[in-house]
């Protein structure tokens, strides 16, 4: 694993994870570059350009052991070992949240929390919910490695730093959040009303 | 506008409307340059930079006048016009989908759509919810630009390919979506595991 590997490639890896979950539910036990390829919309020749940062699979012409590949992909991305995660919200989207099973890709959510009281106390999917104000003291007592947030854009940042505190080592976000945060941490981002801006700005550009 | 413009400066261009948000919700009229930077964390001679695709904006050392950046900007993106769009899949995500005021950032969504019965006929936060089947026929008739797909992983490529039948310009969806489709239209993805599974790898790469 010498070589720096480009995050676009750490992306399609995370493709051809979802490509395998599929395949396998069709029973097969092996994968050929093509299949990927066809999967992501993109060429053979890249593919194998991705596995190859990893060393040699699969015999030439006959494809990979579905089950290597995918043991082999988890452990590059860290999922090899499940990480224990929160969630911070629980409205609309931190329900969808707690609906996803997460626990597939290697993400256990131990705990959730709000502000609200009649959500406190009870258990959503198995999650039992917390107030916000315990979030520090959980992910430490519980060693947790990622924090989901999803509360509204005007409490993100503080709920981000409460993270922190606790020791949160990875954060994904709903809302943007304003930086500097106390302590730098990987942050990712989903951005749906982002994503739609880019896709209008891309059809404009079709015109 | 004679520049190609990068994705990332049109990345970050929403984050900039996102700032503007905020500052509008102070009360501010002008916008400096560092404001945009310190939200973003990024430099301000990168604001300035991206900012300059689009001609000159403001006067040295004073700020943008911040609702004429606001417009500049939405007109950029293709904004400045409301697009129609359609949401298919009323799971906990479309829910939330639905709770969100993309109205504000200029996305309509004039109907959504599921298989279930029992949610057919319904109106959800003012939308009329169709079976599934009609979506084709409703995107025609009303000129529908943008299409979310919210429906589970195995249904998403049908979803996609009566949506293009329907003539739609562009999709957003939260499922990975086997291509290639009827036809190529612009497609964002928010995928959510993939983000969680790249943040596994940022983690894990900090040590």
């Amino acid at each position: 694993m010498g070589r720096k590997i480009p995050e676009a490639t750490i992306r399609r890896l995370t493709h051809y994870l979802r490509c395998i979950e599929f395949i396998k539910e069709d029973g097969d036990k092996i994968v050929q570059s093509r299949d990927l390829a066809t999967f992501c919309d993109i060429s053979d020749s890249l593919v194998r350009r991705d596995l190859s940062y990893f060393g040699e699979f699969g015999t030439k012409g006959v494809g990979y052991p579905i089950s290597k590949l995918e043991d082999h992909i988890k452990k590059i991305l860290g999922l090899d070992k499940i990480k224990k995660t929160v969630l911070a919200g629980v409205g609309n989207m931190g329900r969808a949240i707690l609906n996803f099973p997460f626990i597939k890709n290697g993400f256990q959510i131990v705990a959730a929390f709000d502000v609200k009281k009649a959500l406190i106390g009870n258990k959503i999917n198995n999650v039992p919910v917390f107030h916000i104000e315990d979030i520090k003291e959980i992910i430490k007592r519980h060693s947790v490695e990622i924090g989901i947030i999803a509360v509204p854009q005007k409490e993100a940042e503080e709920v981000a730093n409460k993270m922190i505190d606790g020791g949160i080592r990875g954060i994904l976000s709903f809302a943007l959040l304003k930086c500097p945060l106390k302590k730098k941490v990987p942050i990712r981002y989903i951005e749906i009303a982002a994503e739609l801006e880019i896709l209008s700005y891309e059809i404009e550009k079709e015109g």
